[in-house]
């Protein structure tokens, strides 16, 4: 997998992730490349510096500022791994239920490390993957939330239920968000751009969480509607 | 300007806008088109069947649906407009600083709308129009918000200051949003993805609000922090 542009290889050197090697461009003069060459060279990774073209060549994404890193594809986590963190304290985890967009998923990892969300969960089927763009979009947030991929969502669920959380579903025709508690261990559970949560993922939740709206449209974006259902738990995490 | 797509020719037939004409495809068979083509019949407007090549040869967003309406460009409102709307009660403006995303802006319109807000504000230079992206993404949002196009933000925000506005940018380094008061008449300011709020203009609020983050990258999307920042105000609006 490439990872492009200064903030996401700057991102990706704070981790302990594997890079195979950095491709950096030649005569970069500007002073943010040149501190990023700085902090590439304290760390121990093969560097190639190349010019121009080859970067052009390389780049997928066309803005990568002249940095391209290579490492090994996105290593999901188990959702035992993310449970376990969780054993003791107030975990906080996101579900997504048939989300598509890939660049929904990255502001949605973004959203999640700033809130320290504790892991996000993504169907195996019917979900978008952390792909390329998702990395991109995510500037680089993917390397400090962990993400596990489950076989069945439901099931997933019902693991979740059994370590302590309560499965809170953001969808319309819920009660309202603020007047919810949503303090503990909570899985919110965030549904797809199209057709939202899923009948049956929805009879597993405990609760139907709603934003309140006042248009006449009526329609947020998912990763915008997951930021502001992420944050009323942080800030109800925050007044307890 | 071409308004594309099942749900924002919808949208549109619930405003006032002049409509120049509609392109419908033939042969549309699914419910949902059925429906819609219901819907135009019921409005006065000039409605043109055209073969699928027609409709693929004028959409510009590829995602059409087979359904293309024709309006005038869109007309600003004059920041006036939004202020005398707000007279007798407490009204909610968002000022958006030198946004460059139409994606961005799109998702800002939706969440606006959602949110009750009374009229958006954009500076003339340097700051994403309302152009046809913006429509798509809006989802018709955008014609159920009022939006204005000023020359100088910085000047704009003294007008709404003397019109008993209290003026809050959204940005680090700030007071804790949740716990900053923002009932009574309010502007929220958000800045650009790259640069945030400009100097001057940041100058100009009374205070800066900061969302809290607990990650290591702690960086949103610009609609997402704006979805975070608007609902905060719903939440003490409905509060109060």
């Amino acid at each position: 997998m490439k990872i492009e542009g200064r903030n996401s290889v700057y991102e990706l050197l704070k981790t302990d992730k594997e890079i195979e090697k950095i491709l950096v461009q030649k005569d970069l003069k500007d002073e943010a490349s040149k501190r990023l060459i700085n902090v590439i060279r304290s760390h121990k990774v093969k560097v190639q510096l190349v010019d121009k073209y080859v970067i052009e060549k390389e780049s997928e994404s066309k803005r990568s500022q002249g940095f391209i890193a290579y490492v090994s594809d996105y290593k999901y986590f188990d959702l035992d791994d993310i449970l376990s963190d969780c054993k003791d304290k107030d975990g906080f985890i996101v579900l997504l239920n048939e989300l598509h967009d890939p660049h929904n998923l990255g502001s949605i990892i973004r959203v999640c490390e700033c809130a320290g969300v504790d892991g996000i969960i993504i169907g195996k089927d019917r979900c978008v993957s952390v792909t390329d763009t998702v990395m991109r979009v995510s500037e680089g947030a993917l390397n400090h939330v962990k993400i596990a991929k489950v076989t069945n969502v439901n099931t997933a669920i019902d693991q979740i239920k059994e370590n302590g959380f309560w499965v809170f579903g953001a969808e319309l025709g819920g009660g309202q968000i603020y007047k919810s508690d949503l303090t503990g261990k909570i899985c919110l559970v965030i549904g797809g751009e199209d057709s939202g949560i899923k009948r049956l993922t929805k009879e597993k939740c405990d609760g139907i969480i709603t934003i309140p709206m006042f248009g006449k449209v009526n329609s947020l974006n998912a990763s915008v509607a997951c930021g502001i259902a992420v944050y009323e738990v942080v800030r109800q995490r925050l007044n307890k």
